[in-house]
């Protein structure tokens, strides 16, 4: 079977990752037999230089008719100062989720023992750890109205947490969906109720789903509890879900876990076609020098191979090659440490390639 | 010469913390000369119960009457179900924050070395840890403006986050104040500039007043990357000034750095009257069991003989004691680890007292 897939590598190191994890899937569609169509298109930066927008209609038009999106990064300080509709993350990034109907974000976070060392917290405190944020990705305070204005002489400026119950009800339902094909089948339900409407809201709705799913456990815990918690005991989470802004301090922060960022695939899901890019951004900083983690899109193609196009034993060939690549000791240099191999993003590659031989 | 402090202690291990800052308090009289006048006020659940609401007027006038405020914790699951003006955070902490113009939250995370091993995050991560984070208190999404509605059908809730100019500049000159007085004089001002209209003008105030303070460096973080960096680096944090929502997550992260939220102190100034508190909450699930950690309520009314009453040898004892305590290896249960000395709440003020002859 043929899958049709619109790659976006975008601003930054996305240019020099996104063809990493496209040399994997050249290898798994000769291994197994499959055959991957890739389109390429502009988005961020890219797109701006190219056409005046960060998320050009042929760009759209391109992930529409396609089976799954491969995104690499996008922004970087060129692009820092245009107009607040232009820039690369509110002007492609969060229209584009939009558009295509993404109002999930997925961000699995799993120890690997290989790298347990790596990370700033105790290897004791991060044993076991395998959790599933789920952020609802499309609505609260990035897309509620916003403004500014001079009220006798005063300027102000505010942006609006806003949730329906529909909204909100997608979002817990699809957690708890994850939660039942796990083997702890607990849900637990990230807000600020005791003091924001909206998450009161959210809390109402997440009691009233919970009634359709007996065999899963709901737990509720506010989100500056939440932020302490990853880190005094991260073990303690099975599926967390969450709003907009929560959820995007709260998979940043549990990344860390994890070592680095650049180990971090995600996947954005909803509508017919899903969105898969690592968790880190464009990092213009390191920028074309060969040093960027391949993985985080690596393993975010694999999710692609498992969520979108069904191939469960493709995907697993992945996250093992990657799990045996680390544990031969290679690093690329976010994620090095004393006594192991450093390699740069293509060499990073070469190993996976190697392991899926 | 005597002070006037009203004495809340409020809900839960409030009733239990609060009395062993007074004998410290009384302690530190005795020793340097000092009258302490202590009006002891209802607050919080414990408040409903007696008058039915959770800040009775008596206690605002107490407050306002009095040099300075000590606060245990109030709140707990018997009146989590009332409306939100009656609940305790809503109806008592925030309006008396706000009606004692209380705009600014200082919570000074320093690493006891005696400590380290108790903390999740590795040694060598959190060595030389020393920042102060300022957090806004009085405006943001908990006191902008709210609701709830039902449009065709739907329900749909929201809440708003707003900032004036004037209510930015005031947090942020407070922070290059602290950082002036501060060894490295660096400021971190927090927000999510690319996506929050609140954020952009808190970004652009920031960096406005930043041209009265020559001698300070500042720099900007988005929210997300700043979880992140919390766990990854806290080292590279000198003080840290963000909104109210942001500030309040940030700050009970940070507080895993110091292995526990009874450690933590804090001090909400900005009117006439200042508040001391304890970071950490009423904690139902230990009250009523002398289990509760004494050391944080100690440690902010160190911080109230320092800010409010400018007593700084008298503060400098109290964290000395404080110190000398933990080094000689007494734990209460939330920083108890193997080989230490298991004590309960008024055994480790014991100690401290102790300490203090
Ligand atoms: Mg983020
Ligand atoms: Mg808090």
């Amino acid at each position: 079977m043929a899958y049709r897939i619109a790659v976006l590598p975008g601003d930054g190191i996305g240019t020099e990752v996104v063809p990493q994890a496209i040399r994997v899937l050249d290898k798994i569609a000769e291994k197994y037999g499959h055959q991957f169509e890739y389109k390429q298109g502009l988005i961020g930066g890219a797109a701006i230089d190219a056409t005046g927008h960060p998320l050009p209609e042929e760009t759209l038009g391109l992930c529409y008719n396609s089976d799954a999106v491969l995104l690499g990064a996008i922004g970087g300080p060129k692009w820092d100062n245009l107009p607040t509709h232009l820039r690369p993350e509110v002007g492609a990034l969060l229209p584009l989720r939009k558009e295509l109907g993404l109002y999930a974000n997925i961000r699995p976070c799993r120890m690997y023992s290989a790298l347990a060392d790596a990370s700033t917290l105790k290897k004791e405190v991060l044993e076991g750890t395998d959790m599933v944020v789920i952020r609802e990705l499309t609505g609260g305070m990035y897309f509620g109205p916003k403004g500014r204005e001079t009220v006798d002489g005063v300027e102000r400026a505010w942006d609006t947490m806003l949730y329906s119950t529909p909204e909100i009800e997608r979002i817990v339902r699809l957690a708890f969906e994850a939660a039942r094909k796990r083997t702890r089948k607990e849900v637990c339900s990230v807000d600020k109720a005791n003091v924001l409407e909206a998450s009161r809201l959210w809390r109402e709705t997440a009691i009233r789903v919970a009634a359709d799913y007996p065999d899963v456990t709901l737990t509720h815990m506010y989100v500056d509890n939440a932020a302490m918690q990853l880190v005094r005991n991260p073990r303690q989470f099975d599926v967390v879900v969450t709003e907009n802004t929560f959820g995007d301090i709260l998979t940043d922060q549990a990344s860390m876990l994890s070592a680095s960022l650049g180990m971090l695939p995600s996947a954005s899901i909803g509508g017919n076609v899903a969105l898969y890019e690592p968790a880190h951004g464009s990092a213009p900083d390191i920028a074309g020098q060969k040093k960027a983690n391949p993985l985080a899109t690596i393993l975010s193609a694999a999710m692609m191979l498992e969520y979108s196009f069904n191939l469960v034993t493709e995907a697993r060939a992945i996250e093992d090659a990657v799990e045996k690549v680390l544990s031969k000791g290679f690093r690329t240099g976010d994620i090095m440490e004393a006594g192991k191999i450093l390699v740069n993003t293509e060499e990073m590659t070469d190993r996976v390639l190697e392991e899926l031989a």
